[in-house]
């Protein structure tokens, strides 16, 4: 593998950026825009991302094939690419880089070996990669041949172990994060509706400031995100629960950002945030479209 | 009420440190031992708290009845108070200081003040206040008599508004504190049963590093008070349920703590904790307890 030559599915928020990433440090991507939205469209023309048509057509031309979609997707797309890798007798490495639980990534990873396809886990951790710190934490047999995109500006790292680990990892790290923010969000917009919103944020900022700041730090740019984090913490409940512990702290979790996507402020892409809404702006527009079920 | 007599329901974890502040300021501090612990008889010794015999005695005697109990207990025995206070006439002031919901308190309210007593809604925030730093946030008309405690040693704040007001502060206080000690032991404990404990360690010390630091602060601690926190999480689930969001999220702590409890660390008391053991060794503890359950 000289230069690979990289497909991409699909050009979404997360996608888009590995892609123009790539792009820029001068690899062919290309992707598959059928049946894709008009905003998938426009991010891929913008990333300069080409479309090979079909995802027959993409297997064929590409090496290595990452997948990055909503967690939801990923056992359909897998599907898919395994149907075209058979049709096209194809062994690209497929890269699975989304936020599910280890037991679905080996499924999906069985899926893709069975159709003569090779496959790496990947866990995807931080900001799109347009902006510095993000790691794409990679395991299983086939890992270091991902580690060729270092050369290409993304920061891959080898975990050791099988299929499951770099998405384990990526749980554990998104119930940190994402666990916190849909914790934060609901003891915050629970304040407003009290009317102890200034008595919270006294106490927490004489007892507990570090937590309050990453909090308040890490909401304003939530709500255009939170569709896609249902189906993430629906896996790490899962992941969770085979471990044998509950998985209701990461369902709730859910049902938080279940919640919040349905609101004006989650309707939003993140192109269309208003960037000056700050976190009490944020919490203010939950509590106004919960207000109605508030028992007088 | 120039020197007030302090009744205490009961000496308990938090209880007979209050007890015990009050006592060094120069107050009598007074409860009923009867039906309690062995443990409960020792700490209110050593804290120079002094049996009063019944309940029916205990109303007679003071003027300030503070109930510190675990939260499960606060409902049965406002109802034990309330009986007494019909059957010797009194009229002291009840301040329920338990981590409850405000729906709780304001029937908890209803209960005491039906009976003759004045009530006053308190949410302690804080360590036991033998060490700095414990507030004693207070709401509802009668809350104003309890800052005469100030004088003897108790950071007294009283919030504007009803009785609820106090007990809503100490939910949403509680549910970051806490909410995140459950969330962030849940995680850790799965990253270790995964084999992948120092990479996630090494993630959050480059991405979280705050986060990280105050769990990692707050676990050592914790187990001997997981039995405590079980009935708290579940008034907070109550409680964010009651403002129309999901109560999952406290539920799931509440499931957390209550694994935590049943567990050999879980089963010390605070004077039996190993002092020398860390964040990591309280994760190995939780996770052993774990194992036979993980699937092969």
């Amino acid at each position: 593998m000289a230069t690979p030559t990289i497909g991409l599915l699909s050009p979404g928020d997360m996608g888009h950026a590995v892609g123009s990433v790539l792009r820029t440090n001068g690899l062919t991507v290309l992707t598959s825009l059928k049946g894709r939205s008009a905003r998938s469209r426009a991010l891929a023309a913008k990333s300069g991302i080409d479309n090979a048509g079909s995802v027959h057509a993409l297997v064929r031309e590409v090496d290595i094939l990452l997948c990055i979609v909503v967690p939801a997707a990923a056992p359909d797309v897998a599907h898919e690419v395994a149907a075209a890798l058979r049709a096209t007798n194809s062994t690209v490495l497929y890269a699975d880089c989304n936020a599910i639980a280890p037991r679905t990534v080996r499924l999906i990873g069985d899926t893709i070996t069975a159709a003569g396809g090779r496959f790496t886990d990947v866990g995807i951790i931080g900001p799109p990669p347009t902006r510095p710190g993000t790691k794409f934490y990679a395991s299983g047999p086939a890992a270091a041949d991902l580690a060729i995109l270092r050369d290409y500006g993304l920061d891959v790292r080898l975990l050791d172990g099988e299929i499951g680990q770099a998405s384990g990892l990526k749980m554990c790290y998104g119930a940190m994060t994402k666990g916190l923010q849909a914790l934060g969000t609901e003891l915050l917009v629970a304040a407003r509706l009290m009317g102890l919103e200034d008595a919270l944020r006294a106490e927490q900022r004489e007892s507990t400031p570090d937590v309050l700041a990453w909090v308040e730090r890490s909401i304003p740019t939530m709500p255009p995100k939170a569709h896609r984090w249902v189906g993430e913490m629906e896996e790490i409940a899962a992941c969770f629960a085979d471990l044998g512990m509950t998985p209701a702290i990461l369902q709730g979790a859910a049902e938080m950002y279940n919640f919040v996507a349905g609101t004006p402020i989650g309707q939003e892409s993140p192109e269309e945030r208003d960037r000056s809404r700050d976190a009490p702006g944020v919490v203010a527009a939950l509590a106004d479209a919960l207000e109605p079920a508030v028992p007088s």
